[in-house]
C-alpha cells in the first residue's frame, strides 16, 4: 500500500481550527479510498517562537523537507507584534519557501457562483471569474541582499531592500505559468513595471523568449503592475493566467482573491521543480487567508480555503485527480445548499460555525 | 500686477489635445479675474526624444525648475518601446520628479456623484467616495541603486533594483499626509509590508513616532500593503488619507482611481517642500490617467482629468481657493447636465469630443 507522508503546520490564529476540519477529510481518503495518509504535526510562526524562539525549528524544517507534501495554515498576529524581525512569524513561512525551493506559487482567485453576490463588484463583473495568478515566490524583494536597517547617526537610518532577479528564475516560473495556460484557456499575462525597473526590464524579456521559443500556442500579453491592477479590477475576467513576481504577486492576487468575494475558500499551492530522478516536487500547500486573529478560537473560522488547499495537494502532490474533483464537488454542494459560515453569510442561508462546516463538506463526500 | 508664470508639458499621445482644453481656462482666469498667467510649452517624453534624444531637455528641464508651476500631459507609448532605458518617456517624467525634488504625490480619489454607476463596484461601496493618496514620490525603488542588469555570461543576466528610505523622506511624507488629514476626516492609514522588507520596519516606525509626537490628534492606523489593497477593494470607504511609498503608491492609487469609475477625471498634485525664504514650493501637476495612445489625435479623449489637474494648481500653488472651487464645479456641473466623452458615456447622456467637452467646462466657469 502507498503510504503518503503529511506534514501539517497549523501555526496561529484561525490556522489550528480550520486545520481540523482537514484532518475529517483525511480519515475519509483513509478509511474509503486507501490513500495511506501518514500526517505529523509540526509548528510553526508565533506559535513555534512560544515554543522554541524560532519561527520554525530545525528539527520541523527537516520534517517539511523530509515530507511528501505540507499542509500549511496561517502564521501571525498582534501578540508577536514586538518580537525581533528575525523571529517574527512570518519568516517561519519565509524559511519554508526558500529552503525547500517552492518557486512557484498557484493562486486560482475562482468565484464560486453560490457567493458572487458577496464580491464587492458587480455581479456580471465577477460571475464564472477563474483566474490563475502564477507568482514568483522565492526571489525578488523578499530574498535579495542587502536587506538592512543602518543607523545614520543624528537620529536618521537608511533602510534597504533589494530586489533582484536571475534568468532562470523567471525562466522557470515563466513555463510554469505557460503550462499551466495551456490547460486552461491558453492566455499568459506577465506584469511588471519595465518603465522604472530593471527586474521589470530583464522579466519582461525573458518571459517573452520563453513564450515565443517553446510556447508559441499560447498567447502572451505584458502589462504594467499598476494598469495590471486597475483591469483586475476593472474587467477581471479578461484573464487567464497571471504571472508576476513576488512582491507584485503578493498584492494582486491577493486583491483577485477579494474581488471573488470568496477570500475565505481560496487555496494556493506552493511547488517546487519535479526532480527528474523521482518525478516529484516539494510542495505546501496554504489557504490565501491569514490568521484571523480576530475571530481565533471562537469556532467560527471558515475552513474552505484550508480543505480547498488540500484538494489542491490531492491535484498536485498525489495525482488523486478524481479524489480532489470530489472534494471541490463536495465544497460547492455545501455552498449551494446555502451552508454558510459568518464570513459567507447571506439571507436565506444557514449560518454554522467552523466545525459544522468540516463536517457538511466530510458528508458531502 | 502678479506675473504666473506655467510651463506646459503636454507630452505624448493624448496629453497634448488635453493640455488643449485647459488653455480655455486659462485665458478665461487671465480676463476675467486678472490671473497673470503665462504659459511656455515645453516637450518631455517621447516627443522630446524625438526632437532631441532625451526625455526632457536641459533647457526644458531649466525652465520647470524656473517656473511657478508645471503641468504636465502624459508620457509613453508603443512608437518608443524599443528606445533604450535611459531615453524611454518615463525618464522625462522622473527627472522632473526627482530634480525639482517633488516628494509629495497627493492623489485624490474621488468618485463624482453622476459617474458612481461607472464603478466596477457596486453603487453603495463608492457612492461619495473620497480617498486622498499620499504617495512618496522620489525615493524607493524608483530611484535606489544599484539598478542594472548585469551579463553573468551563459546566456544568464541579474537584474537588480535597490529601495531605500531614509529616516528624514519618510519624515516629511507622514507631515504631509498628517496635514492633509486634519484638513479632511482626522484619519491616516499608512501601507507598507514590514513582515518583509526592511524599508517597511522604517517607515512603519517613523509615521508611528510623528503621528504621536506631532498629530495627536489624528487617529492613525497601519496596514500592510496587500491587506490595505484588498480592503481598498472590499470598502473603500473606511479610508480618508493613505500615504505609502512610491511603488505601494503608484499601485494602489491607480486601483483607488480605478475603483472610483472616474480613472478620466482624476488629478494628481506633487509637491515639493515650502521654501522658507519664499513661502512658495515648486510643484507639477498631472492627470492620473496615461498617455492613452490608442485614442490619441482621434479628438475623444476625456479632458477632465487634465483640467481638474489645474484646478489643484489654483489650489496648491496659488491659494486661488476660489477659482479652484468654481473650476471644480464647473466640471461637476457639466457631469450632472449629462455631457460625457465616450469613456464614460452612459444611457441618457450626450456624447461629445475632446474640445466640446473643454468649451462645456469653460462655458459652465
Ligand atoms: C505572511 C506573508 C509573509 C506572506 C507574503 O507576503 O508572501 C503573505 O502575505 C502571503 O501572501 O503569503
Ligand atoms: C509613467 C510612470 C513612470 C509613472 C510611475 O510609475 O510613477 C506612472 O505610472 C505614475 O503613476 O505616475
Amino acid at each position: 500500500m502507498t503510504t503518503r507522508k503529511l506534514l501539517l503546520l497549523p501555526g496561529d490564529g484561525i490556522g489550528p481550527e480550520a486545520m481540523g476540519e482537514v484532518s475529517k477529510i483525511i480519515a475519509i481518503l483513509n478509511d474509503e479510498a486507501a490513500a495511506g495518509f501518514e500526517t505529523e504535526t509540526g509548528l510553526v510562526g508565533g506559535a513555534a517562537y512560544d515554543a522554541h524562539g524560532a519561527a520554525i525549528s530545525d528539527a520541523d524544517m527537516a520534517r517539511a523537507t523530509a515530507a511528501d507534501a505540507v499542509l500549511f495554515g496561517a502564521v501571525g498576529g498582534p501578540k508577536w507584534d514586538a518580537v525581533p524581525y528575525d523571529l517574527r512569524p512570518e519568516a517561519g513561512l519565509l524559511r519554508l519557501r526558500k529552503e525547500m525551493a517552492l518557486f512557484a506559487n498557484l493562486r486560482p482567485a475562482i468565484c464560486y457562483p453560490a457567493l458572487a453576490e458577496a464580491s464587492s463588484l458587480k455581479r456580471e463583473l465577477v460571475d464564472g471569474l477563474d483566474i490563475l495568478i502564477v507568482r514568483e515566490l522565492t526571489g525578488g524583494v523578499y530574498f535579495g541582499s542587502p536587506k538592512e536597517i543602518v543607523d545614520l547617526g543624528n537620529g536618521q537610518k537608511r533602510g534597504v531592500d533589494t530586489q533582484v532577479y536571475e534568468t532562470y528564475e523567471i525562466e522557470r516560473i515563466a513555463r510554469a505559468a505557460f503550462e499551466a495556460a495551456r490547460t486552461r484557456h491558453g492566455k499568459v499575462t506577465s506584469m511588471e513595471k519595465r518603465n522604472v525597473m530593471k527586474t521589470g526590464v530583464l522579466w519582461n524579456e525573458v518571459v517573452s523568449r520563453i513564450g515565443r521559443d517553446e510556447y508559441p500556442d499560447v498567447r502572451l500579453e505584458h502589462m504594467l503592475a499598476d494598469a495590471g491592477g486597475m483591469q483586475l479590477v476593472r474587467a477581471p475576467k479578461q484573464f487567464d493566467v497571471i504571472v508576476t513576481d513576488n512582491l507584485f504577486g503578493d498584492m494582486l492576487s491577493d486583491i483577485a482573491a477579494m474581488l471573488t468575494g470568496s477570500l475565505g475558500m481560496l487555496p494556493s499551492a506552493s511547488l517546487g521543480a519535479v526532480d527528474a530522478a523521482t518525478g516529484t516536487r516539494k510542495a505546501l500547500y496554504e489557504p490565501v487567508h491569514g490568521s484571523a486573529p480576530d475571530i481565533a478560537g471562537k469556532g467560527i473560522a471558515n475552513p474552505i480555503a484550508m480543505i480547498a488547499s488540500f484538494a489542491m495537494m490531492l491535484r498536485y502532490s498525489f495525482a488523486m485527480t478524481r479524489e480532489a474533483d470530489a472534494l471541490e464537488a463536495a465544497i460547492a454542494g455545501v455552498l449551494e445548499a446555502g451552508t454558510r459560515t459568518g464570513d459567507i453569510m447571506a439571507p436565506g442561508c444557514r449560518q454554522v460555525g467552523t466545525t459544522e462546516m468540516g463536517d457538511a463538506v466530510a458528508a458531502a463526500l
